[in-house]
């Protein structure tokens, strides 16, 4: 098993559990171990056998670890931990404050130029493979327009502000794609749509046992900011239903190109994900892109990369050859 | 405009014209010339400053041509032109004959590795953009099922099939994809299904005028090897609707990766199309392609490639930097 690539997870929430189990999936791929800022000896894996180790001590396995995956925030961790760590290992971070980028991509690049690693930035699948196909649909069909969906998604701060309604007991909010909106896109309408007139909201709420659920209504709908604005419903539920279908972490959404080609031939190109757990997808998506990270730094490549730069079969623990046979 | 990637056709047909209509959405791109087995004076472009050369005399333009896309068949076209003009040009293929698909590659990369020329085959939506996404997704989602549905999409010999029934006097069959089917695979069943579960078929039938429309319809449901296993539906229409609205050649398809991550959580991955015009569609593929072509022969690579070895960004005019602040 000494040719399987040997990776660690750097921050093990969520997401690190998500690539625990991801990296159980592919037996190309060995988790060697997990670094985390709290005391290792609190920090229980999936595994039995994988040892946790103190985020301090990372440098030591430096010569142990193929690839290092990141899965601290972007708000506050990667944008530390990443620069940091590309001194030492080759990597993979789900980086996704869209405005700064390519300040981070800057970050990262100047020190694995000089180190030698290859680090892999803004992986998941927004940005990542939402990333890829808006650039595929706005390339291959030039004239035309892409709208990006998300959802159904749960929104942790409309569900905060859900449960601080007086009578709510427990609720979520989860923002979906609008129908409506959707079907204009898909006819090659081409509308212009604002971020708000291309979702809806919807609410599942629990009472406290006085409440009145037309007050409840009301004020969630009626709330600046959050609802007012949205077409948003409210269901009201009991809490035997709501542990049972509403504590999940669902996502997902839709990248459509609408554009027109030759003497008015309208084409639509489509991408959409429904996803049962969004961390699970999003480790996935970083335990492939880490396969291509492996790669390429076995090809010699030096320096921060991002989706776009990585030849798609690498990805893929198949030979070229078999890549060929099997799916072009 | 001397900056401009300076683009040849080789064969001049339904996707030498969309090649044609893509370039001219394309402004760093420019279409040199058209090279066709015809006499040049016989073929008459959309664009009329664009010289039409005979195919015999490629050679003299090997300097004037950055990229060759090739716009034959597949059948006898492409196995001979490919391997012939990778001696002189960077090119692109569309060759779609999947059985001998590494047959091809084989003989294009022994002529491209000795000219030092890049030679791309199998680009398209499918091979080609649907390659990539079963990649993506059986990589992604490696505990899962892929689904490739075709349609709606003119299907040539079943059209010929339904024009051969006494009584037809204009008819078009469409293969569309079994909605039930493709709710069972969204669903999650990953559910075995042949091609023939997969796909309904439909067909738009103008009646001579003697023509009993219950006896033709039943000629055609009932032939064997053609219709008689499928679900199958007839349309009568007039004259004048077939025209108005079977003339086109639209198509499409979709790809479904249904997979489990973690404990059970179901995740699908879907791509479609929906497309006007194939040929067009198929040749603005194959225009984003040669400007990756033309970029990785800037960048010294050499031999044959499929659209697994070419890193994304490469097919948009937009430099790195660009590409990640507008679409990471």
């Amino acid at each position: 098993m000494s040719n399987r690539i040997k990776v660690a997870i750097a921050g093990y929430g969520n997401l690190g559990r998500g690539v625990e189990s991801a990296l159980a999936q592919n037996k190309d791929m060995q988790l060697v171990g997990v670094f985390s800022r709290r005391n290792p000896d609190s920090v229980s894996l999936l595994s039995k056998d994988v040892p946790v180790y103190a985020m301090a001590d990372l440098e030591q396995y430096q010569d142990k670890v193929d690839v290092m995956i990141l899965c601290g925030g972007s708000k506050s961790d990667l944008p530390e931990q990443s620069p940091y760590l590309a001194q030492f290992f080759n990597l993979v971070d789900s980086f996704d404050t869209h405005a700064k980028v390519n300040e981070h991509f800057d970050a990262l690049d100047a020190v694995a130029q000089k180190s030698g690693k290859v680090a892999l930035l803004s992986v998941g699948w927004d940005p990542g493979l939402f990333s890829l196909n808006r650039m595929f649909g706005e390339t291959v069909l030039s004239e035309g327009e892409t709208y990006t969906f998300w959802g159904k998604g749960l929104s942790q701060g409309h569900s905060d502000a859900v449960r601080r309604v007086a009578g709510v007991k427990a609720g979520v909010q989860y923002t979906l794609p609008s129908e409506a909106a959707i079907e204009r896109v898909r006819a090659g309408e081409q509308p212009q749509l604002t971020t708000r007139e291309k979702h809806v909201r919807e609410c599942y709420v629990v009472l406290e046992a006085d409440a009145s659920a037309d007050t409840v209504r009301n004020s969630i709908v009626t709330m600046p900011d959050y609802f007012a604005d949205y077409d948003t419903s409210v269901h009201f539920i009991d809490q035997a239903s709501f542990d049972k279908d509403h504590t999940k972490m669902p996502h997902g959404g839709f990248v459509i190109r609408s554009g027109v080609t030759g003497a008015g031939n309208q084409q639509t190109i489509e991408y959409s994900l429904a996803l049962g757990s969004n961390p699970e997808f999003t480790a996935s998506v970083l335990v492939a892109y880490a396969r291509a990270v492996h790669k390429l730094a076995g090809l010699g490549e030096v320096g921060a990369k991002t989706v776009f730069d990585v030849p798609p079969g690498l990805l893929s623990p198949k030979t070229p050859a078999q890549l060929r046979k099997d799916l072009l």
